[in-house]
């Protein structure tokens, strides 16, 4: 499958060499088409990765992923262009966490409760399908899921339905085999309200090789 | 131990015969002191319970646990009365939820992310030892980890260790084996942002027997 990756932070870069790794191309978008840090990833991640500016990176992949921070994910989004995003699968890693009063993080007040990050994505690009997923745990964990013994759970969400089982194939690929749907995107209030927690735990833990199980 | 029982509802009854079957005394505690449920539940519970009101309950408790709904939780403690709660451990199991735009319901949005219940009832009732805990699973199953198989985790955080310790030897007394302490009253931000996906698990499995594991 052809992969953009909107963003060149550690999240982005994670991502697109798995994906590499497992026979995806893979293009890595961000501001400016020559990226110091994205061409660093794309020659190391080898002959399926490139790299262009995040329009570009839309434009390549028929399933995009927004890895970029929470603060800026609109923006880059918009940069990216709807007509690039029109019918493609978005799958938005990202959280509107506010660091502004340090340690540990809020959720941006205005994406949080009754909003999130993942609906306003949606809202903003009606003809994309969003899908949130991946945004509970590190990255590590994202393309790892045997760094954390058991068996743990990945939540999605996403109002088209074939989009999340596209995006559950792909996370097989990864080795999930535990992904719960929480159904439609107004879910991803859910899931970033985990965030809170999550960060807590990371620092009574000192380690972000944790994740989630909903025991039944 | 003497306990004392804000709330008639089904957590408060829940809570309260059981702490009477494992031997303490319990005072159930509402607005008036001949409330029919109290009354009901007194009668049922058996010698060791008894009912009066808010204020009774909470001069009655040397642990006193806020069993009400979240909406009406400060207005009741403050009918209970700071005085009674000075001193007192005081186990905040509510949750702020607002319902009046239907389910899912979303938290309270003046109590929500830079915000919570249990940091505010600290706030307010500054000589009480405020313990945010039980509020991330159904009232079965706080008085009856077994309902649940396998491991999985009750979140607890405070200000006061030695309030929080007095209440891990009574859950302990409950069957919980493990609780994650998550440090001090602040947390309560983070287990209260866990009821969104609690109550989408909730509608998704159709039963409120299941809770959340950290696996490490």
């Amino acid at each position: 499958m052809k992969i953009g990756i909107i963003g060149t932070g550690a999240v982005g870069k994670m991502l697109g060499t798995k994906m590499t790794e497992l026979g995806h191309e893979v293009k890595m978008g961000s501001r400016t088409a020559n990226n110091e840090k994205a061409a660093e990833w794309a020659k190391a991640a080898g002959a399926k990765a490139s790299q262009g500016t995040f329009a570009d990176a839309a434009a390549f992949g028929e399933m995009v992923f927004n890895c970029t921070r929470g603060e800026v994910s609109m923006q880059a989004l918009n940069a990216a262009g709807a007509k690039n995003l029109d019918g493609k699968i978005l799958v938005d890693v990202a959280n509107p966490l506010d660091f502004s009063k340090g340690m540990p993080p809020t959720l941006t007040p205005s994406l949080a409760n009754t909003h999130s990050l993942g609906e306003e994505i949606q809202k903003a690009f009606p003809a994309a399908r969003v899908v949130k997923a991946l945004n509970t745990m590190n990255c590590s964990l994202m393309v790892n899921p045997k760094l954390v013994d058991g068996s743990h759970d990945l939540f999605m969400c996403g109002n088209d339905i074939t989009a999340k089982v596209a995006v559950a194939n792909l996370l097989e690929q990864f080795g999930w085999s535990e992904v719960i749907d929480l159904g439609d995107i107004t879910s991803s209030r859910a899931t970033e309200m985990l965030l809170p927690i999550w960060i807590r735990l990371m620092m009574k833990y000192q380690t972000p090789n944790f994740n989630f199980k909903i025991v039944k």
